[in-house]
């Protein structure tokens, strides 16, 4: 792998986003952490150029100063083949070092990566051309995360303050209806192939028997979701996995995440603050439990991944991604012909599938090797981007994953069933 | 499904086999819970009771007068769908009813299977029969977790009590040591297919893709596993997944469940007591975590349970089973030609797939729906049984699952690798 | 102090006591633990010999040989300067050794002390007069442990089975209701003096000031605390301490412990098993923030210990003990003219005084060090004994002591106020 | 009470202190809470004022606006009697309101207090008189709040970055050296008693009786502490209060809080940032139990609060106080001639006497009567004044209390015996 022709250029544009992203923030929300799940916004500005600084600007950059010994440990996110770690629930608990510090140390590392690579010799940049394309696909994840994140702070807080300065326009075309889009499955082929980036977990390319089946041409809609809670859907135990029904119970779950029903009425908070539920919306913020138990309900069940992935790489790579800026779901407008709508952007799809590794899967080399692999344990895999993803970050072959009971997330359900 | 010819005596066997398994204890060891995962054995004893009581005696006999009616609430186990259920952690809380009591109550049920066995018109054998069945194949699983519970009640007293009253003579053949076994994979069909009992979770039987793959000879000994221990296995972050290195910090394991270092070398405590480990003994008691670890660190990978079941079932259904009455995993002995050796019986084997619905699966129907299908959802699949399993429990396509972190089932490790 | 003319005689009665209480228990009963406050029967049988064993048998009868080795650390309480300690809230996870095996064990003691007590030259006698006599007293204190534990057990168990046989014939004569004694306080002396046995912490008799005050002639009834309940008093914080509220909340208290009410009306569990509350009978079991706000409500308040020490020690020192083997307290019966009903005997009184040191406080020497004053501190002090308190162990100038939190033992409610 | 003569420069002058103490904090400073018992600096801020708006602008001023009504909720601290609280462990959860918008609160209730003093009728006056004086002083403890809170959220930072801006110079002038005043005790008098403000808790004055005893003539210091450690005083049970010894083990304290040794010796966290030991400065930032377990140790004990209020009230109020703005305690000195050093000021003293109301006591009436009574149960009392303690607060007779595991406080030890 080689660095890209103007990689600067690239580096620039996704680390200026990053900060593009803080802009509606003051001061206070930099700072706090309403849950051990959720970091504070100035630790992902950190800990992103933490992760220029520890891969590229230390090891390969002669009498590099780092801009601070202890960062080295505060903003080391997992990497226990680098060090220490600073404990993740007490991340909320730092005041210093300052945003405006934070700041700082960015423009530190930005300089030492301007420099690096305009001086480096091609040997070089070869060494560290992967590094540094995952530096800016992790900044990226981390965009995601840091709005999922404020998300989480400003929507817990009573006063539920917008985090947008003013509520985007949405579009008030009705969908048509759920209606399914059949597949003849068989052996194919899924997982990365191609010049491009991916990561290691999307690799290698692998043949997959799948049966036949079909799948909802849009997402699950609040709609839908509302009357499964009127039909008694958190209420019944055999619509729910074990795990499910336990924690919904000791989370005292009856709705998604920031739904909200002080009114008559479910409202729900958005990044641009709160307001009623619209029918069309699809349902977002819930739990892989939420999603089985809605499928189950449904008399479906939600896809695996090699069927979503068959399905969406024949669809153009379009959709409400964070780019729109709308920071929440769309309706899903008029039914497609050439197949189901909202397969990217909008919400994280839940499948069916746990997070494990392809056959034959390598991990990156190094500490890097940290980044996937490890986790591939007790997770499910989701697919397809969602409105807080860039749209450069996805690709079809993407995997991302969460644990069954996370729902701070975009994520949302499609139904499958075989035929 | 019809009931089988001899149905009773079927039925006595097991029930009977199942208070053979009580004869060594005292009244004491009934009773105790030593973690939230175990459960007494008398709860055990009323448990499979409840079950034909529950599921046979009150819908199908008229007037049938249960022998207790806080029994339905207190050895219920998880059937959401037939009530309210005794809080599981508070298990080892009962002293009554008493051991003799329940002795009665397993008596009392007895009766009432007779009777209805030998009266029953063959409609309603018809519509008992799979729920019979399932009866008699769950109190087969309950008669292992009965001694996997009484070994961690005696096992973790300091005491360390025998609960077999004389140790079992063990061979003392070295095994040839660990070699392969290759598989060319490719597509493969799976699954149960045929006419004897299986789970739901068996079927359907359907193809999958194998790549070329080798399986170890035998299993993982003590011998490989200290070697592990002996490199920093338990101090080496990288060979672990993440979730298994925080739970191993949090436990702070260091070696398998019951292995225990008092004097200068490794001890093991077995169901015949305490006694200093064999080299060439499979190792037992280890989670998912530690498997996996192990499995790196060896440079290779544990199996799917796909690969696991192909080879499994052109091997003889024989081995360590509990009728050995060894109760512990034994020495391979020499390398077989035929395939590898241990595949049944000795320990359950971990296998890298996580424990999910095969495509097409439909649960049992009714409240047996909660039998398999509810926990589907963030655990492993095991194979093969152990050496505290009934042999006539046992098939090639047996689908036994743990959570990753559980490690007082009698667990271990095959390698496997791709080729 | 010398040891008194008859010890053995003295010893083998208090030690036959323990055991007869253990008459009415199936084997079960002995093994659980059902919360961490509470001790299995047999690790009473076991730690009260234990005592013997470590501080007399030990240390005086030459080449003594220990029943077991690892009972120095199963049965010892909580004496750091003796050893380690099984950890407490595993003592319900011990089958072995059985019951039978403690009751051997008990002999073993027993044959210990008497030959130690006949053989031994008088300066021994003398070396051990105090710690043979706390022996005797500290099993007492175990057999009113033993009680409350078992009713806890037992009062638990979902089956609500009755420790006594037979139910004890109770008295119906109604109390003449609540009056008050008044008492002019000033300078009086509390505290213990004179020959008999005493703990350290009665000690020294010193003066304290009191105001003029009042106490009620009779203990609360369950009449009295209904009519709390009914005027709201779980629901009103005004009227509870802080932790108390917080507490209340956090176990869902709404009734004293051992009150259920399925029916109607509601009913208590008493050793002789569940039954209606009786009006006129003493609440019980109720912790110190129950006390204190049910005397709020009343608009009194607890007494101080010294209040109830001065007034208590002119009655005689008669009442509901053990001996009655009532088992639960009883209606006072008509106001007598000497004093208030009801000071000795039926439940322990909350007082407003937390436990400390007397000034000039000091401990009992050595490893008896441990016995009261490292619990000088969090807990309030109770006073007279209750009905299954030993007659023998009483004592005016008794300070008993839990937390404020506690309700398992027999611990009710006496008002005063000052005039 | 009449209100005094010119409430409204009292008023103005602690509310510009509290804001005075915010000058050296940086925005992200005011919203962090580094543990449960912290509260955000901008959470005392709002406090504070919502104590005036509740109590003294809601009733009292006929129409008026309060500044938001999500404010009732989440400044509330702990009146259950007002409503409902916003949970105190998410206290830290908020990033808003900004703290420009608590300033702007803040200027709110200022402007209605300056409106209400300046209109209201003397009737008016009279009523709020004991609530306005109250809102004072309950002001100066969150101002000393405030100084602790900032304290642990800065200390337990890993930067350990300095709050004052500019480290105080601290004199240099050995002490003498421990030396004790004797006391004869007797029948004395304590509790407020005159025409200032006092809290409820100090009333009413009363005789109590006391032996003779003495009073060290000056704070434990970090040396004498420093010998406790050496000589294994965080590793000896029969030193330690049981609750203490597990509270001690559980929480890993091997020295006060802010003391840590990363290099060979201790070193000290304090507001003007980490610094060696001095070996004569007053031990500083010990629970009770600490306090207890060296006073064991050293062969003394801990004060009777009545022992050391009729000792300090002797001494002129006079020491280290937050007006020194060394706001850290100073070596002691050399020995004064009329008794004991550093009674005022430096540190809270641990006393041996429970929290609890004095014979007598009525609570302030109404809301009001939930500020000091309802925490009458398992604390200690502390006495003296801090150097974060405002001069103008404190009283011989005032009583501080904390709960004995806390240390958080600035919270230090004085010897007693008995004579």
């Amino acid at each position: 792998m080689t660095i890209s022709a103007d990689p600067l250029s690239e580096y620039r544009r996704v680390r200026q986003w990053t900060e593009s992203l803080c802009e509606p923030l003051e001061t206070e929300d930099y700072v706090v952490q309403s849950m051990d799940d959720v970091s504070p916004t100035k630790w992902h500005l950190a800990h992103v150029s933490w992760f220029f600084e520890t891969f590229i600007l230390k090891p390969e950059v002669p009498g590099y100063q780092p801009y601070h010994p202890d960062f080295e440990v505060l903003f080391n996110s997992y990497y226990d083949t680098v060090g220490e770690q600073y404990p993740r629930p007490r991340r909320g608990h730092l005041s210093r070092p300052t945003v405006a510090q934070i700041f700082d140390y960015r423009r530190h590392v930005d300089r030492g990566i301007d420099a690096f690579v305009r001086t480096a010799d091609s040997a070089a940049l070869d060494r560290v051309a992967l590094l540094f394309e995952v530096g800016l696909h992790h900044e990226q994840q981390h965009q995601e995360l840091l709005l999922m994140d404020i998300k989480h702070v400003l929507g817990t807080n009573p006063l539920r303050p917008s985090y947008l300065r003013e509520a985007p326009v949405r579009p008030q075309i009705a969908p048509d209806g759920r209606s399914w889009f059949e597949y003849e499955g068989g052996r194919v082929a899924i997982g990365f192939e191609g010049s491009g980036f991916s990561y290691d977990n999307e690799s290698p390319r692998h043949d997959v028997l799948l049966r036949p089946f079909r799948l909802a041409s849009q997402l699950v809609t609040a709609e839908d979701y509302q009357a499964f809670m009127a039909d008694g859907g958190y209420e019944r135990p055999e619509l729910w996995l074990s795990d499910g029904w336990t924690t919904k119970n000791r989370e005292g779950w009856r709705a998604p995440l920031y739904w909200f029903d002080e009114g008559p009425d479910w409202s729900v908070y958005t990044l641009a603050g709160p307001r009623p539920i619209e029918a069309a919306e699809p349902v977002c913020h819930v739990s892989y439990y939420e999603a089985d138990a809605f499928a189950t309900w449904a008399g479906a069940r939600l896809p695996l991944e090699a069927e979503w992935e068959i399905v969406a790489r024949e669809l153009p790579l379009e959709g409400n991604f964070v780019e729109k800026q709308a920071l929440h779901p769309l309706p899903s407008g008029p039914r497609r012909p050439d197949g189901p709508s909202q397969m990217f952007g909008d919400v994280w799809e839940w499948t069916s599938s746990s997070y494990a590794a392809y056959p034959g899967y390598r991990a990156f080399e190094g500490a890097l090797g940290e980044y996937n692999g490890k986790f591939m344990c007790s997770q499910q895999v989701l697919r397809g981007g969602a409105c807080v993803t860039p749209q450069s970050h996805m690709r079809p072959t993407y995997r991302n994953f969460f644990y069954p009971h996370q729902r701070w997330q975009f994520s949302g359900i499609r139904l499958a069933s075989s035929l």
